[in-house]
């Protein structure tokens, strides 16, 4: 890439942006862990990641790993090898969670989505319905698949379970909706989430979550799985003691804390407004060039990110290539069968409107550079939704 | 202003953005400023900086101070109470620079520009060919009027004074086309410059430069002007010795460093085409609304910044209140007589095309928010151009 | 804790104090870390730490994990259920990975060093002689027991091994010897590697190292423990392909290959002499105050940490209570069963001779204040100890 | 200097240690010193400065400019060519205000201390006494002679101008004792005020300060100097009205607040505490070593620094040079006439008791690494009294 001047506009669906004010947070000199004050500080920001995910009930780990060691701990404290589950499919990040299931001698079962569609709930309830013996013991799903910028229907799925009468665990992987869409671990009867740092926290990769509900706290006496680092049973203890059972990532937690403060401040649900307004303005600019959205569904979007279909014969990598090279915008690419045929917009974490029409101008050029066919008018198109938004907040009726 | 997520659009025609780099460079320990270390550090970047301003011959000298000191040092040691100096005027900052030359006890004449232009070379040649007695001792102007958006031909302006004969230094200001214009000043015969780290050099204020010619010096030595910081000689003496004559802006000056290094890396003639490129695009904007550009011709028109008046009973600062609200964009304000009646894009420093994209939309947006009169098409007719420009520099052909 | 002004004395066996070059190093936008340049910044940091390793034939992989991630990455990779292991038992730290070993299904055997000692070498060889069917797998052992201040014979261990003629793997914990003391994987014959970011290193905790030969990726072959995290098959199929199995811990990768670039201006060799100096000046200071170093045999004192321990009935965390608060100066406590009867002094990492002076003066001051008997002159001592190695380097010859 | 681990001791009498939570407070982005919420900033930093001068009457002025900008400012706004002002001359900084006040026409008469002594209140009165005319416009002095060590006595002074019954201003330079010295303006009738921000501020330089007293403002208002940049009538008017007559060192400010912040957090009685007390430990090091302080009065001692003699033949500077190649502590030359007879050991802002226990090791090492005669002890005697001084704290009794 050429010199390039001016903040990197870094459009991934995660990691995002890190916000100055964390990045610093984060420079901070070793610290003892063990001290009451550090530990104080963690405590608080488990808390709060309680106030996030909507639990009183459930107890929230935080792993000095990213979001894959995040699945391991989860299986390997909920299952024993030979266990099934059923997974909900429905693009790359949930068939690695499936792998990640079956290299721990899981077994998987799946209810694939239909392309380019979310898990159906009708799917699932059917199931289940179907599992008299009661032998898968969990369901897994994503919130969000962020390969195919799809939104599952969490809270569906819950009622489709319900509807089943099936006792199934509920396991929910939240890492690219996380703290960007609403979430309510209590009342959606969730058993498991996963979590990460680097999306909607505006952390750097490295801090891995687990929250577990006191059901999945049952399920995990009963795992026969071995495991150490990932134990929930010693590190509840630990914690609950004021103690850690292995050293944590502190410069993270330091700026865990700073980053949820932010979000605080913004209040949460401006922030999932920000999402969706954001998810939104994207779209209108992918219709107004004549591309598709990779989701089919309307009521499917992902409001992290958006990934768009390039026409046949117009390889999305060089397109990103270009617009990286001559705009320095780095786009999401698309994942195993969707390489080259998908670029993902992320418009999660932290980021405003300006980003975001700036990020879609540099699609609209980066298309023209490319040679890609496309109609003009996308970037005027999101122009206008986030004006008349605007408009909305301070009142002003717009001119016809 | 509400809170708000991501970097603010800092669209300031100075001070402007801070890289990341620059300012980790400045987040520095203290220094012993008298060690060999630290002074090779100052003369390599007044070593660099004669190259931006093309001099063999002058001495550059780094006061702690912001741009408006360097106006002082600049009148403090080249003239005496009483003396006389002409000055092309055309703006807020012109006109201040005679105000302390004035306060200095200095008799200021000036050759007055035209509003909306800059000011002829004609009238500057006409007014020193009547001083048969060679009574005005300097010339005054700016490179670049950071009030009105307008470019002055320093050039030009050098040329009449040698058609007229006139053995008057030549002092030119170039606080906001420093590092962000070509300039010459050897070839120019430029007597003295005036500088600051707070535009194009992509630092915080605080640093404060004059450049002379050993004509320049010639004529300090006359100067019967009080002072003792801003003394030429001092430092002169000092910074030859490897020493101070006074405590420096230690950490700026490892900033400015690093500053300089990032605009080599990028080649000076590339930032002087990235700042006309984006003031290109930007004018086009403009004309796309529909508004006008302050600066009434277009050889005369700003790189680093253009001021857009706002049609009569618009009030511009309403708007730009309601950009930083609603869109956390920040816009220079109109100075004195313009204010309420102009703002200003300032398009220098770190920065690059998809931020000029997000700037153009922000204003685009926040014309509708203020219900100020203006035809759409603006942020497509920046992108247009913006995208035409990649395409040349990749060599693709554009459709038709 | 009272405000307290300047740098803390953190003077912990790990974490360690984080140059700020390093803490700005890694307080770096988020990145695609899937880009050419980052899949190379990772790929010459794995490179330079098997230069930190002595290794031509081995494996370096990094996992966003705290080290003791690591220990679980290396029993889950190299065994399988039912294995048994032989390790070398001498404190807190050894012994936590017997934990990790049978929370995995492991059988461990232990060869219990004597209290206060290192582990014996002719025991290590008995008990191999003794196991004709080679039913042991590997010999586990730390370089340093953290716990303890105890440096283990690692080479000598290797030629027990091999004067039993017994194919076991040889395992090696270096988390807090890690760039510290000398290490030679391949002239040792070490299969295995465990090492973090936290000590040696200079960063953050959040990086776990595993280090492999080619014969451990034999072993690893056949292991049958479930796995998907920590898969080294994966990890380095995705490595080799410029690729990654999970997200990596980007901005502590950028944070290494700074700190190994400090390391290197250095020299490694001068690196391991400031380790051994300070070790040596905080053991003179231990002796002059008449206390004991719970290490009792010279030989294997440890250069990285110094346990001391205080008199019975006089509580070590008393004592570092009052040092934290008087003196800002955070010493590392007493593990288990010697909680409240020894302290540890970390002399590790970036560390220079006025901060260990500052800190013997502060441990001194401290054991008056606590009221542990003990005669003045340890920081006299050390000082002279520092003075008369400072003479050497100059060739200066001391007074009598 | 060879490659050296850890922080640099760095014991200046300024520039000082600079907190990393001032130099990330200064690592902000650009921002517009003209909206509502940076003026505010600013003048509550200012507001904050009148409560560490003990003034309520006074005004407070930050330039962008050094400490020596600040001579300037005082001069140039107080005085008309040709005034005559009384210096209380005691060292390099007493002296170089007496050229500032020289270069800008101002007649300067002398009070001169005798060698290694404090300025005589007594000698002061008996001058202005003598001047029936009150032709001495105002009387300068600094509180603490950054070049010697020595702090002189203003109270007395003011005491002896009251003796005198003279009406002339009195100026007091307080760069090296700002923020770290008691000091009440308004108590002790003090008409201006100089400071810096690099001192025990805990800033980088960059900021001088001017406080006035309404008396001042009046002699300001017949001043004739020329001026423009220092001119307190336009500062005070356009800070007045939420303006700045020139561009300010915004990252400056920023550090400003939070290093007040961080001395009020401690209080500034602690603070001053904290300052005598390493000033004491650091004398009675002198002492043991058999050295001689060069302030030859204890009455006058300062506690922002000791200016150290070496014994005739002993070259002070290859002392200095020694400590910094061999320790990386870089130590205060003696300026001027005392250039290789004395080094300076700062002891002020942001610095703790183990920093000082750490510094006099290095000094102590240093003398016998020089071959300095010096008697061994020294750095006994300072943790002697410094751990005396944490035991009073405590309120633990000593060991006889």
């Amino acid at each position: 890439m050429s010199v390039q001047r001016g903040w990197q506009f870094f459009m991934h669906p995660g990691p995002t942006n890190i916000p100055l004010r964390v990045l610093h947070a984060m420079a901070k000199p070793a610290v003892d862990f063990t001290s009451p004050e550090f530990v104080a500080l963690r405590d608080r920001c488990l808390e709060r990641l309680k106030g996030v995910l909507k639990t009183q009930k459930g107890f929230v780990i935080a792993y000095a790993a990213s979001g894959h060691g995040a699945w391991d701990a989860s299986i390997a404290n909920l299952f024993s090898p030979g266990d099934k589950v059923l997974v909900c499919q429905a693009g790359y990040f949930s068939e690695n969670w499936s792998v990640t299931a079956r290299q721990y001698g899981v077994e998987v079962e799946s209810v694939a989505a239909r392309e380019r569609h979310a898990v159906d709930p009708d799917a699932v309830e059917e199931r289940l319905a179907a599992d008299k013996s009661h032998a898968i013991k969990a369901v897994l799903i994503s919130q969000n698949e962020t390969a195919t910028g799809m939104r599952h229907p969490v809270a569906e799925v819950r009622e489709a379970i319900n509807r089943a009468k099936h006792p199934a665990l509920y396991c929910v992987d939240t890492i690219s909706s996380l703290a960007s869409y609403d979430f309510r671990m209590d009342e959606w009867g969730v058993d498991l989430v996963i979590g990460g740092s680097q999306k909607g926290l505006m952390l750097p990769p490295g801090l891995g979550f687990n929250a577990l509900s006191p059901k999945a706290l049952e399920a995990h006496k009963l795992s026969k799985m071995p495991r150490s680092y990932w134990d929930w049973s010693e590190m509840l203890a630990s914690n609950a003691n004021g103690f850690w059972p292995s050293t944590p990532a502190t410069n993270l937690l330091y700026g865990l804390e700073v980053a949820i403060q932010m979000l605080e401040e913004e209040g949460y649900a401006k922030v999932f407004a920000r999402h969706d307004r954001h998810a939104e303005a994207t779209r209108r600019s992918v219709r107004a060039w004549g591309l598709e959205i990779l989701c089919a569904v309307p009521e499917e979007y992902s409001s992290s990110l958006t990934a768009v279909m390039t026409p046949p014969g117009h390889d999305a990598d060089r397109f990103r290539a270009l617009v990286l090279e001559q705009f320095d915008m780095s786009l999401g690419t698309g994942l195993t069968k969707l390489a080259g045929k998908v670029f993902r917009i992320g418009h999660l974490g932290d980021f405003n409107d300006l980003t975001l029409a700036g990020t879609i101008a540099g699609v609209e050029m980066g298309l023209e550079l490319a040679g890609v066919p496309h109609k003009k008018g996308g970037a005027q198109a999101a122009m206008e939704y986030l004006a008349a938004e605007a408009c909305k907040r301070v009142g002003v009726k717009r001119a016809a």
